[in-house]
């Protein structure tokens, strides 16, 4: 299976969710083809009809021919699609400066201020990238640095990114995929027993530990917002002499609702945080925060330096994102919204036995389905049908877990109650049309 | 000298260019200890007094107070500070839509149609990417996914990026920073004769060769434009299995003037190309050209997803810079001032001892100064003065190789005869200045 899930932000090699192969007529078909001429064969599509965006607002994304479509799947412009006030600065950003972090910005300072003020008082420091993966590629160093060590510990399904080194550490990416040399694998389950497993045996090769890294949704392993266990392992690791590196790319900024950080949720104390997707609302922006003594220990063998990171108009994108999430206070609206999804979607799953464990915190939910009616099984085949069946109803998700048999649901966070409604009776209807083909 | 030069894009760990520790008052000091008290240490800023730019337009900034720069060093700017063709294009798509590569997009597939045509036919798959670093990452993966071999071979003063990968091949960054395993440096003078070397020493270690990874203008080796050998060096990488990449981040989108790439100026045909900082004149865009069977190696063990990498922002951006680069005719515009930028730059040096040698393609150009007139030395300290000394004049550059010794002139590209004059004008005044103190 490992070859064929879907995990993470890791592209899927299904044929199931790939439209590359999609014979359709007309533009589509003619488009296609012409991508197929000139992009990589490493990239995807999604469904087997895939969606041609033109245009987006809050929740909402319109095809070439006016459709609307509900997301429940795009993170990254957390805010809303095309939010007037983000577009409005970046606008205003790009008309009148953007340059690099070697001249004073009086922005990029303040931005910095602002998100530290965010995080406990120990992670006092921070570094502007432009993606997630730039900044778990840091902080895999900045871990081995301080610590001396190189035993990174991850969960089972992990998705780090995309450089080298953290494709290293990214298991969801299959077993073709080079893994990091001294890097261990946990399940979710039982995660604090098997880190004090994975710390014997670190030991037992002469391994230095030098961090546990991990989503604090464990997004990629199939959404597990509740895992338990995690501060127990932080000590653990620590006691080892490492560090945690908490990976906020997916549940960071508001979306988990109860917190605006989603290792704040499990209570933990990360000496490093990294974070992505929806820091600039679709512009490239990521970072790494840290305790000052780990990115010392970092910068005292290793110069850093990154073009486009902390860019005057990264920093207004970000700024602008984090007066939306306060004026429109979205954690609010994601604890709320969050919490009715969580309920609809466990009512769904006591009317359709094709529907297995439903989880969720905030606006990140993860739906189990099942191979059959009733048999508790990974349905990745009914998860695929799923996806494609809810996007000819226009409404957009995708999958994740190991067998990518769950239902990754992280829409916009401005979610409405009324979307909630509108994705469960669609799922509702779907489930039933499969239920009814089984039968 | 290794510890204190200043390459490429490498941070520069030099306290003379180091303003972290700038006492000045009123708001530029309490902006910059500020700044101190939430970036990482690994930041720096450019000149003993620190620039606060506020504004940009054309090839000029403006700091908080109003004051005009002459910009010769920002090439990321490239058709101009906050062209208006580029802010329109990113202002009208950032109000629409930007989502990533797993819904069609006619944009990016346009975008990628028109990049390659570009290019030598061959190089005919394009993946996108935030950075430079992000596409230099990827390439070197291609290369050992391709060729088998793991040696890399990159010159004395080399600088690819920021990831752990590339900053393992990125010499300039200094000893400090962990060297990549397998990884051979050669002199920028006598690079065929040293790159045969370098297979030689390769075959008798048993390490099969992936690549020649050379910046086809050899910027952080101080700016060699006209280096010899690269033909046959490539040939000779060919010949023992390995394959050469082209790192465009600095040379590439016609900033050398005679070709739109660096890697033509040399007759070369790389089977993978980087690209990146003019990309998109600011914004976060780069990416990795290369021959189908090359990417495709690489898709059969690793899947890659770039989140932010080809988003409907980054192509609209990058879309505009191709129209303004035609438009206004900059690949000319490049070899027409940048001639005169060299002749006249050589006139300086040949009133003022303290020039060594000018070099230069285009509108990237090196000047070499002397640690004293008349002595031929690597005037690292003169180096530092003039830029400072420059900075104050209101003229913006700053320095590259191997002691930090070489100005590094690379304006953005609409640069005119007249900032030609003002430059030398001034570099000439600033060079009397010192060779008078000097006695």
């Amino acid at each position: 299976m490992q070859q064929t899930k879907n995990s993470g932000s890791a592209p899927t090699t299904s044929s199931i969710l790939d439209a590359n192969a999609y014979q359709g007529r007309g533009a589509d078909g003619t488009l296609v083809r012409r991508r197929a001429d000139v992009l990589a064969s490493a990239y995807r599509l999604f469904y087997r009809e895939p969606v041609q965006l033109v245009r987006g607002s809050g929740v909402h994304l319109y095809d070439a021919d006016g459709a609307e479509y509900l997301d429940a799947y795009n993170n990254v412009a957390a805010v809303g699609h095309a939010h007037p006030r983000v577009a409005a600065a970046v606008a205003r950003q790009v008309a009148t400066l953007t340059t690099h972090t070697r001249y004073l910005d009086a922005g990029l300072v303040g931005y910095a201020e602002r998100l530290l003020a965010t995080m406990p008082a120990a992670l006092d420091r921070l570094v502007l990238t432009c993606t997630g993966s730039e900044a778990n590629d840091l902080a895999l160093r900045a871990a081995c640095a301080v610590t001396g060590g190189t035993g990174v510990i991850v969960s089972e399904e992990a998705y780090h990114g995309n450089t080298a080194l953290v494709t290293g550490v990214s298991p969801s990416l299959g077993p073709g995929a080079p893994r990091g040399e001294h890097v261990w694998r946990v399940p979710v389950r039982e995660m604090a027993a098997a880190v004090a497993e994975a710390l014997a045996e670190m030991s037992a090769a002469g391994v230095r530990p030098a961090a546990l890294l991990v989503d604090t949704v464990l997004s990629s392993d199939g959404v597990h917002p509740d895992v338990d266990g995690l501060a127990a392992a932080t000590t653990a690791v620590r006691a080892a002499g490492g560090v945690l590196i908490a990976d906020e790319v997916q549940p960071g900024f508001a979306r988990t609702g109860a917190t605006f950080w989603g290792f704040e949720r499990h209570g933990l104390d990360p000496e490093l945080v990294t974070m992505g997707k929806p820091m600039g609302n679709g512009l490239p922006v990521a970072g790494l925060a840290g305790r000052r003594s780990v990115l010392d220990a970092l910068a005292a063998s290793t110069p850093y330096f990154n073009t486009f990171g902390g860019t005057h108009v990264s920093i207004a994108a970000a700024s602008a994102v984090l007066d939306v999430i306060e004026d429109e206070q979205l954690q609010a609206n994601a604890a709320r919204v969050g919490h009715e999804f969580l309920t609809a979607l466990r009512e769904v799953a006591a009317r359709r036995a094709l529907v297995g464990e439903v989880r969720g915190a905030g606006l990140y939910l993860g739906v189990d389905l099942r191979a059959a009616p009733g048999v508790d099984e990974p349905g990745t085949t009914t998860a695929a049908d799923v996806i494609n069946l809810m996007r000819r109803r226009r409404v957009l998700t995708s999958v994740c877990g190991p067998h990518g048999s769950t239902l990754k649901v992280r829409p916009p966070l401005p979610f409405s109650s009324g979307d909630v409604d509108r994705f469960c009776t669609e799922l509702d209807a779907v489930l039933g049309e499969l239920e009814a083909a089984a039968g």
